[in-house]
């Protein structure tokens, strides 16, 4: 079956294809009385909006969010909110070459071998444009932490693509929105985009590594066992395109460690405990400490490359693959703002989550 | 809130404490017909099992599994399916000492913050103990999956564990099962075992990497977007205790490759397309291709070390804690079958979900 | 929280409010390659209709359905299917006056003490409006049915309104389209226009009682225990705006009968076993017998009139309200097409579900 | 599918058949720090308890529950509480003869369509023995309710059975306990035990009218659209076995009402609007208006009855069925309790999930 919900109590369902008239999100369990308006919504589409360089497809997409429902006079009803967004640049003849032949490394084939029908335009459902809803719904989520955890901050930014990897040292948090990758490192930003343009023109692709922050999360949020918050946060992570695997605090890294190496000792500080380092990154159990969640996930080079390759078509034929349409050399640049967006809906339902089982009261220390 | 239930139509709900009477499974949505016993079961909970050697804990549980319900004359009868596992030694004295300590490292700190109260004893509900139910449970996903995908095989087997690395080139699957470790390298044994040996004497503990890969599994298996096949089976693995990172063929290294390196080119064999590469990981777009799906994840050492480390209790004091109780070194060993199990629950519920929206009718090629 | 999702594998997620641009409806898990246009949908959406008589509110909207998403080529795409209408005529004047008061017997009252906000026109998202979105999507559904159950007939019509009873003997299930109040009964149709142009001349509104039949229902479809095919459908029709309750078969009469006069009997006919009469209203445990699934529900008068009411507003003022929109003076004669919209969602849901767990094969008898 | 689950942020998960080992229900969601015990379930249970006298069925069973799972030092921890009744008195060759039988208007007929494949013993997992699990799943609801909304109380109690109504005049509701039919009218238990009785004696049964009514609910609670109070209620009780309707308010008379007659007119009072009347049985748009929740459901008589009915058999032979076992001549006397549970389950339901979206505050009136 399709399953295009996510959520338990804060939940979005989105919809749409690439080249159909509009695609969306429904967002339903929204608290009531929250401040949303189009305005709000846009800061967060226009990060991920194609278009604005070299960088990224040159689909020219304005990505206007529309609210249809669910907010009256500028504040949330409690009812569900459904956020538009006109697709306007389809452009379908691009893409009428491919309608029998399957891209290797994309949806197009297993779309096929599931559902004996696909809308082959831009891959239709399986294109990235569908996060533009999430993005979307995201900044709906985004409203209501800010009334609810005023303290909460989600930072996105690419620590690596391809061969090219930010430099810890330089890290500048005010840098991330000030490029078209994302990253915190002002020094390199010319260097990267020699070496993206290098790719483009060489008709190739390129994977990225993104990293992602959580500050200001309250301790106590997530669901032990099966919504622990580092699963739920993996899950729709890992829903993102093209992403192929996630990690939380020292990760991976996590296999070569030994306890005293990994154990994040505690002191009490003048509000609570204080956790010495941050080897969970953030989550214990499954459940928030109150330190900066830290999540890390990396996205392969998108398939859609005018590199020729070997392939398949409908009827069997072996094909050679060259996918002309416009597409992103690096797709895990726009992975950011969409990550951040599915981090937000995560962290809020989780909120709200806690705050129908436990009331959002807490057990004390000291 | 708490959320104890995994799965769609294939739902596994998990109960129990660590020095509780008894934990167990309710597994609903069994098909009917299926020839289940508990001899089946036992089998792979004999794999899990604590007290089998050095390397694991040393609290001795039969692990005995009693089906209770949903099986009739040795088959299921479509009603939920109740497992049980008595505990027995759970020797409760040991843990006196820690009802009031946190443990660096464990959920013992979170759970008290999300809950306000916490039974202590063995860790609780946070206990990997925990996982023994969702091997009885997988048992049942196994048999099921044995009359509806009689090719399908999940083989869980360790590649790190700290330091050490097995040697691919003497991979040998059917060793896998002939040593403590689960690793399909007889010549390792040795070295792993002194090196174990002497994590734990040193009062210490190690983290461990293991492959999962699934062969036979049909093509057009995952329920696009948000349920997706990686992302229901990251967050599945994401739930195991301790594990902190999950990744899918090329996993966390895509960030590193381009497109015509990373695409898995296809020509026609007799039976339908063929793969001439798996980069990735036997998924596409979230939805099965027939190849192999292979997935890693890492397990951090064990927060439960005889060395002492800086922590705080209850009431605020700073304090030094030594967890005394009886826990293993590596639990990432006991994670092999606990992956197993998790993987077999989700393919289940996702070929179920398949047949009940597409009725299993695939689109063909050629 | 709201709630806006019904359904398990084919699931429907209505939004939109009475006076928003458009209200619509998501429906997720359709199969695939499933012949599905607007104007089929259409078909449905105009039985519903509002402004065809003085019936039902003078409202006029012309309630064109868009496609969205999830259709290509006329064909379902096993992708989410979004249903769009836009609210045409909403002239929101009319309802100015009661944004600060509580129609008695209305929601307006309760939405505001558990929102604290309420879009005040036309009920916001209480209204019976809604509804159409609902229709659209039973039209999917319908057109699913068409393809999975070919046999399968959903036939609603009024029985009561007020004072006013069908006779049964006159039942005619081809008259049903050919009136305004969808009875079965065409010598019945001038009587009963009379006597609801009086109620409404009278500034009131009048309850009504629908029966449903559903035939050509396959046996076996059901969900033990919490997802009972009759269960799930009484929770279905009490979602419809103002029902006050529902039956099966024998329904509240079952109270006054003794066992064997309840007893449905079974004889074998030549494709098995035969149902001597049907009390139980086709549904046995829960699960479905292959007989004609009946059930009949209840619709209260609508609280909205223009005679004076004693309410209160939302200063505390003590106040007459008198609601001056144009609405139905019998709102259970659109009940009729939702109830079949409803009704034919949920078997649809139930034969998806029951086709995924018993892969749709049945115990034999004879 | 079977699905044996049913809430959102507090779900119910039973399982067990008339004649395994054991039944019991899983509940999850629970908050914590809530005192639970064995002793204040057992009295929820004792009262739906067989065996008490000539009115139920004379199957012993002392119907005794264990807490296996989730309750610390008498406090609820959060984590899934296992509640498990073993099964005693099985006696299941009793049932023998009809192994291969079906009861007309039993479930036997539809589990054996549906999955091939039944447990006869007694009714296997269709028997009304699994509502023992219901009412020790209620009990753990009550016990939060009991904390988190003080003033609620739920009863139930029968207002028909066959021929026989209780006197509304002599309303007592001290004397709802004092009686084996749980009538709140002393006045009628001579009369009910003589006529159900001469039922029993006729080798017959009788179905029943039970009333319930929820008294000091707080306003604000219910989910709409799908998940209104009523829906889920209407949801929650068709699940009871034997159920044929339910109803609200004014329920199914509602049909034959006008406007003027159903609206319930609001003045002030001292602490916020005061409703003249309860035509609406305390629910408006799905959400609780604060006056009493009043609903009715419709029990048929069992199937399972001495006199002989018509039936056919599994190799589809007819035959005539006589069911011997010890079966409750009035079954609807044993849903009282059963339906109490479900009332509490549902509403402590709707209020977590509501303090999860509202946070639980309200919008003042005045």
């Amino acid at each position: 079956m399709s399953y295009n919900t996510f959520g338990h109590l804060f939940r979005v369902t989105t919809w749409g294809e690439s080249h159909g008239p509009a695609l969306g999100a429904t967002v339903d369990g929204c608290p009531p009385g929250v401040e949303i308006d189009e305005g709000f919504l846009q800061v967060f589409l226009d990060r991920r909006r194609p278009g604005q360089s070299k960088m990224t497809t040159q689909r020219q997409e304005p990505d206007r969010v529309k609210i249809l429902s669910g907010v009256f006079e500028g504040r949330s009803t409690g009812t569900p909110i459904q956020l538009m967004i006109e697709n306007t640049d389809q452009r379908s003849r691009d893409y009428g070459e491919i309608a029998r032949q399957f891209r290797p490394g994309h949806a197009d084939v297993t779309y096929w071998q599931k559902y004996g029908i696909r809308d082959y335009r831009g891959g239709g459902r399986s294109s990235a444009r569908e996060t533009a809803a999430r993005v979307a719904a995201g900044g709906v989520a985004q409203a209501v932490l800010k009334a609810l955890a005023p303290g909460l901050r989600i930072t996105g930014y690419m620590v690596q693509m391809g061969e090219k990897h930010i430099d810890p040292a330089r890290f500048d948090r005010d840098e991330i929105l000030n490029n078209p990758f994302f990253i915190p490192d002002a020094a390199a930003v010319t260097e990267w985009t020699d070496y993206l343009e290098a790719i483009r023109k060489g008709q190739n692709s390129v994977g990225a590594m993104i990293e992602l922050v959580v500050e200001g999360c309250p301790p106590g949020l997530g669901a032990p066992i099966y919504a622990k918050m580092d699963s739920e946060l993996a899950a729709a992570i890992m829903t993102i395109n093209a992403v192929k695997g996630v990690e939380f605090g020292e990760g991976m890294a996590a296999a070569a460690l030994t306890g005293t190496e990994n154990a994040d000792e505690m002191r009490m500080g003048p509000d609570g405990p204080v956790y010495l380092s941050n080897h969970a990154g953030g989550i214990l159990g499954g459940i928030t400490t109150g330190q900066p969640i830290v999540l890390r996930f990396a996205v392969k080079p998108t398939s859609s490359i005018l590199t020729p390759r070997r392939s398949v078509d409908v009827a069997g034929n072996e094909v050679e693959v060259i996918t002309k349409g416009r597409h992103d050399p690096c797709v895990g640049i726009r992975a950011v703002p969409v990550a951040e967006a599915m981090v937000a809906c995560v962290i809020l339902d989780q909120l709200l989550m806690d705050r129908g089982q436990t009331g959002g009261i807490r057990g004390e220390i000291g």
